[in-house]
């Protein structure tokens, strides 16, 4: 999976996917990235990448011509299409289906906005997919770029070795992950629960799979609504006075 | 505003917060960071800051004692409690008005979990807030702990030049922002919408809502259940058989 992020602070992103996790799988050779600095294609012979916006208004809106080059540079040297996305909070909510998706792509293009947004009329010309993190603002289209590829890399084949992978994965099966504990088995004058001492695998998982009802019940009730339950899950949550109204 | 970021991964943090508009702040002195390393921390010989899990399965879980340390370092040296958001997607959806609650804080402390989580010992001891940025799976939690950074950043008094803030806000008002353009007039073969060059202010403004009005509807429509809709843009809707069915 090879990545370009079209960005006016293209240090910050080759910074934080040089750390951890994504460093590695690209010491492997397993992902790449490019951030490309969208002020190198600008022809304004002051180098702006940006300008007033037509009808008034305060801030200032990213200008159309050198997103459209740096991006068609980027084009023209994988000699294929790319899909591109733009981050934005009127995009389709990135959820972890989406980052499954776009982990079977070849290759990506980010376009990070800042200001008060970007020309109209090169999105039109070259975003394939419009995306946000979440509702909430950010000071530009840096870090949702960021979260989205560490996001999408997990799900690539070799980022993740088993230790980091795990079986219990976080939001799988629409279910919210139960509580961990490791050793001392006493902290604090806190004791792990005994039976996750007790050797005995089968009650174990119950114990877990119980606990991640409740979570998952107490926390984020919408998500029981999209979760397979099964007749012991739905009798369990009952019992509890925790399986939610209709 | 003062931000602890509790990481094993203390590089990541201090790179991405020392560029941008949030590097900008800090030189200013408005906002500042401070990276802890969990495993400065560790009593374990080795520094380990992991340990398997207690009733077995795949992955490591991070130990209680050096992020209690580490921890308790931090409001020691403050001499007053701190707010302690611990990133994972068990907590609850952070969103911009969360985002604005958090700014009225004079410090928080984020604590970034990685691996399988965190030894649920410690969580109850000293974590305030459990926060999600979404339905999606990261590698750890810096990312999100950033992000958050940046969205909380953006409403602390000064952080935000007039230039950058702007008076149309996404999701202000729960309602996505409309196209904007720049200049040239015609790019590309496409021209900026003749309204936007007629200097009729007026005009402009109701353009410009009513392109707000109809980008919610096509890409989110559950927002305008949230928004205020005056009878002028409900009939505006309707008209345009964009008004969601209840």
């Amino acid at each position: 999976m090879k990545y370009y992020v079209l960005t006016i602070f293209p240090e910050m992103i080759e910074q934080v996917l040089s750390t951890s996790i994504l460093g590695k799988a690209a010491d492997k050779g397993i992902i790449s990235f490019e951030a490309v600095n969208i002020r190198d294609y600008t022809l304004d012979k002051h180098k702006k990448t940006d300008d007033y916006p037509y009808g008034g208004g305060a801030g200032m809106v990213m200008s159309a011509q050198p997103i459209y080059d740096a991006h068609k540079a980027i084009i023209e040297r994988a000699g294929h299409p790319i899909r591109t996305i733009y981050l934005t909070p009127q995009g389709s909510v990135f959820k972890q289906p989406m980052a499954k998706e776009f982990a079977k792509e070849e290759d990506l293009i980010f376009l990070c906005g800042h200001y008060e947004g970007i020309d109209e009329r090169v999105l039109e010309e070259i975003v394939t997919d419009y995306v946000s993190i979440g509702d909430f603002v950010l000071t530009g289209g840096e870090l949702p770029a960021v979260v989205m590829i560490d996001a999408i890399s997990r799900m690539v084949p070799g980022v993740l070795t088993n230790e980091e992978s795990g079986i219990n994965e976080s939001l799988e099966g629409n279910l919210l992950e139960h509580p961990q504990y490791t050793r001392p088995a006493e902290w604090n004058g806190k004791k792990v629960p005994d039976i996750l001492l007790s050797g005995d695998h089968a009650k174990v998982d119950q114990w877990r799979h119980e606990q991640s009802l409740i979570r998952t019940a107490k926390a984020r009730p919408e998500l029981l609504n999209k979760a397979e339950l099964s007749d012991k899950d739905v009798v369990f949550l009952k019992q509890n006075q925790l399986y939610p109204e209709k």
